[in-house]
């Protein structure tokens, strides 16, 4: 429980930064400092409670690595979408009044934006947070913040840069992104995240 | 006494970087990006002396999660004041003559804005500076700068965003924020750390 | 070979940001950010198992400073050309019909920009990657990472800041550099990281 | 010996990233967040070898805490200051031809500037690289680093932000400084760094 309570804790300030840095007049580097900086500081801070996933393609490669049950992993995903949900609302509350605009992304170079740096993403939670290579490091949070940093300069303009199916119903909701083109977030974000936990088992063999 | 010196040097530097980033000139990347580096550092120097609260809701959180005593709890607050007063009469004197107008949040959205992000530094400090779970670790610093950076960026145009009742004295004082508008400030990050400390604890149920 | 996978897959990621960020409005201050956090991300994500190398020339100084051997060299390079030409690729699918200008650098100044920097990469990674006294560090990625945003802002105006010949080798297919000044970045960085290995072991006499 | 080559070419990269990024075109965020993260990578890689001071100031302050020599301290000085003449012959050549105006800075604000932040410098370093109560930590470099970008972001444009005497004889060479104001930089600065050591002294009384 207390574990569901943390994830839905960091996905919502994760949404709401999103919504409140890109709502009325976010373009340039601030939101995906902002952002990436959400997600490693409530890393940091939730990690050792349900290690701080905040994102259901985060969540199902770290069950196929072997780390989680399918049961965990539907409370998990409820519980960011809680989260999201959640942050949405507030968003709309304190925006109230502004303009927003869906993105139009072109649907092939979306596809594969997102698969890319949801690949990033879960490629560099695995190795920084549950690999035993890397145990007991301080930097996690660092590292899995700043790639959706990354993610977000690179290809935020190309996706919108969710690299995260809670982060995509929530912008979904906000209106900064359209609902039918939901299924691009969800294909290539799981996708992605399973991608990365097939490469990280090959690249760790001997860390099952 | 030592602790004291600390608290009052670290607040100093936090509240004379929030003066002399946003009075002239001070929009966009550089604020909070500058002041979320000056709580950074100022946390991993002081930490180890102090804990590096600088903020009477960082306390008044401490003290409801059992780390402290009302006897310590009101020697930081003054402390914190203090730091902050002298901090705005050193901007005072450097930035004279600049034009400085205060801001004029609306109440609503401010009271939310600052009970959120104050409860989220409230949460990541007592998670990553107290907790049994992270204990040794050397990203505290980290963490805790960069919620309030997150912060700044978020709703820095909604509430100001202070997150902290002695940033708010010190911003009153620079003619950043008007008097009457204290009272939002204390409200929201006494209440925001208050409710931090709760959730801390039914989060980490082993940890007392 | 698993080692080889992690150079591909950093490799592949740090030339896709620099392609992607660079490409159609790089200027300021997101490119170098944006492809100094790869950089970092990915020594975090995969130094445990390769050493997070994604550039010959640090390859070279791990080899010079007696950490590597020439079979393992040749196949890291291999990999890390293997994952910039993908990356290439990548960005020319994502960013097609964007208009792309190669840098026309002046030779002296860029030369010594490419040792300088490439110098400053291999010089910090020795000494927080390999050596005795900074083992088991939580912050060699960022150490790393940072150095590459810090050479892209001093001289990336003057070189196109590479410090990397499989950058360069990415940058060249993807025509934001000219294949006739390949042999720029070739012979600097190359030079850069070997006398890096040598000033290290100057000043680690005792480390070997 | 090997202590002083570390020192040399850490306060070269300081020094040439001033330059570099404020000649020609350098305002907002780019210098003090490259000269910052300059300070940070040079500090986590020569750190264990010469404590990475770079800094005059820091010297000073090192070895009125106890942790240093007279002999050391004008070893120290000389090859900082060797390091930053290199730095401004290298960027004089690169940026030859590039427009350079020296600040024009009021003496009893950049007084007050230069002595603020170069005593927070120092009582950061000496906190967070000589302290017991942080040993062993892997935050150093990155406190200290962000510690001048909070400081250049913060009164800048008040003194020129050198907190460094090897920094302001370096900026005097390369023209962005006039020799008759260097007299600020060395009184202000060996001050703070002064004051920093008091102040840590009784901060940390069990720590000699």
């Amino acid at each position: 429980m207390n574990k569901l309570i943390v994830e839905l804790v960091g996905t919502f300030f994760l949404v709401f930064t999103v919504g409140a840095t890109v709502i009325a007049g976010g373009s340039g580097v601030i939101p995906p400092l902002a952002i990436g900086s959400a997600l490693m500081v409530m890393v940091f801070a939730g990690g050792h409670i349900s290690g701080g996933h905040y994102n259901p393609a985060v969540t199902l490669g770290v069950w196929l690595r072997g780390r989680s049950s399918p049961k965990e992993v539907l409370a998990y995903w409820l519980s960011q979408i809680g989260g999201a949900v959640l942050a949405a609302a507030a968003v709309k509350y304190l925006k109230a009044g502004a303009a927003v605009a869906a993105a139009a992304p072109a649907v092939g170079p979306a596809l594969l934006a997102e698969f890319l740096f949801t690949f990033a993403l879960v490629y560099v939670v695995l190795n920084v947070a549950t690999a035993k290579g890397t145990a007991g490091n301080s930097f996690y949070g660092l590292a899995i913040g700043m790639t959706v940093m990354t993610g977000a300069f690179a290809v935020g303009n190309i996706s919108g840069g969710a690299f995260n199916p809670a982060v995509a119903v929530g912008i979904s909701i906000m209106g900064l992104s359209a609902w039918s083109n939901l299924w691009i977030f969800l294909l290539a974000d799981l996708a992605g995240g399973a991608a990365a936990a097939l490469v990280f088992r090959a690249a760790n063999p001997c860390d099952r």
